[in-house]
């Protein structure tokens, strides 16, 4: 058995910025990735952990250009929509907002969950089924961190008709469910602060706000 | 503004074995976190990702022994319901697994999702609402990774009732659901492969079967 790693102050310091560096990226450079860096990194993600081991993570990896369009469109008429929300100032903010990077990213990713797989045979899902997904999600912020580390980002799309998309990419399997749209590709620009911070959407909830004793 | 970081070789190597070390911890020392880290934890866990920035996590740092007792029966009788699900060879090696560290764990943490925040306005949740959650989802994964980097294991019990937990907790915003209830404290082992891998519940998927091309 290999020997369990002790990870100093330096990676830990490491690891902070990576947090606090990790953006939810809008603003893509069109330079695809290396070769073999984005099956790498979906190697990665899927060392995420899942209820039951059950891995029910599909990544659909989208090249044709007509489905990506498609997609593309989707976004911008639910954009439409979601602005109808919103009245005056916040409104006019809402539209100045570059909320998806689907026009330029080199890569695009629908991730879906397998809400059937047989794999784990259920376990931990009995009381909370939604565990499935939640898995899903994990894979997906491991995804991130690790892309991030190697100066790729990724932008999360979920202003989108998650059935649409199904169809779009002609995923017929019934017992799958989109759990999120991914653009990835080298950004633009570099950021500590995230855009809903800059552009004054919303700003972070102080620490109390959020943790509670009992 | 503060330079962007380069994380180089080192850093990356690191970080892939953190991904490879988190594990779901069962069995945990009794010995405490040290003074403040717990906290330090938490506001690292806030550096994730949410939808419309809308920090819709409530962390519950549970105390209280007779509450903690409650949770723990409550587990306890829903993996005895559980165990039903299984027969024969199935039923005998889900009976040998260690499914939670509640009895052990020096720090029990309640996750809920504020599912009416009016942070971040509604921004990116009209067309998919559940990403309220997959952000929650988000910080838990956050945390894990942070706290492993430390040297703290973390298991994520999803063998409970949901409504009980809540009840059990004094909880009683009617909007907020629970995510997660989280165990956290020393590892007494630590382990590269998953316990359900090790004791041939559920092995790896191959790549193959989770990655497709449209």
């Amino acid at each position: 058995m290999p020997h369990p790693p002790i990870f100093d102050d330096n990676f830990q310091s490491g690891l902070q910025d990576l947090f606090r560096w990790r953006r939810d990226v809008r603003r893509f450079k069109e330079a695809p990735l290396l070769d073999g860096q984005l099956d790498r990194l979906l190697e990665t993600a899927m060392l995420a952990p899942s209820v039951g081991n059950s891995q029910p993570w599909r990544f659909v990896k989208v090249f044709d250009t007509k489905r990506r369009q498609a997609i593309r469109d989707n976004f911008e008429a639910c954009n439409q929509d979601a602005l109808k929300q919103y009245d005056g100032e916040k409104a006019e903010t809402y539209a100045s907002l570059k909320l998806s990077g689907l026009d330029r990213a080199p890569v695009h990713i629908a991730v879906f969950c397998d809400t059937k797989t047989k794999a784990g045979m259920g376990l931990g899902q009995k009381t909370m089924p939604e565990t499935l997904k939640y898995s899903v999600v994990s894979a997906i912020q491991t995804l991130w961190l690790s892309a991030r580390a190697e100066g790729v980002g990724l932008g999360w799309v979920s202003i989108i008709d998650p059935e649409f998309v199904k169809q779009a990419l002609d995923v017929d399997n019934p017992s799958w469910d989109l759990v999120a749209y991914l653009c990835m590709g080298y950004p633009e620009e570099e950021h500590i602060d995230p855009e809903l911070i800059r552009h004054g959407w919303q700003d972070r909830l102080p620490f109390n706000e959020t943790v509670l004793e009992r």
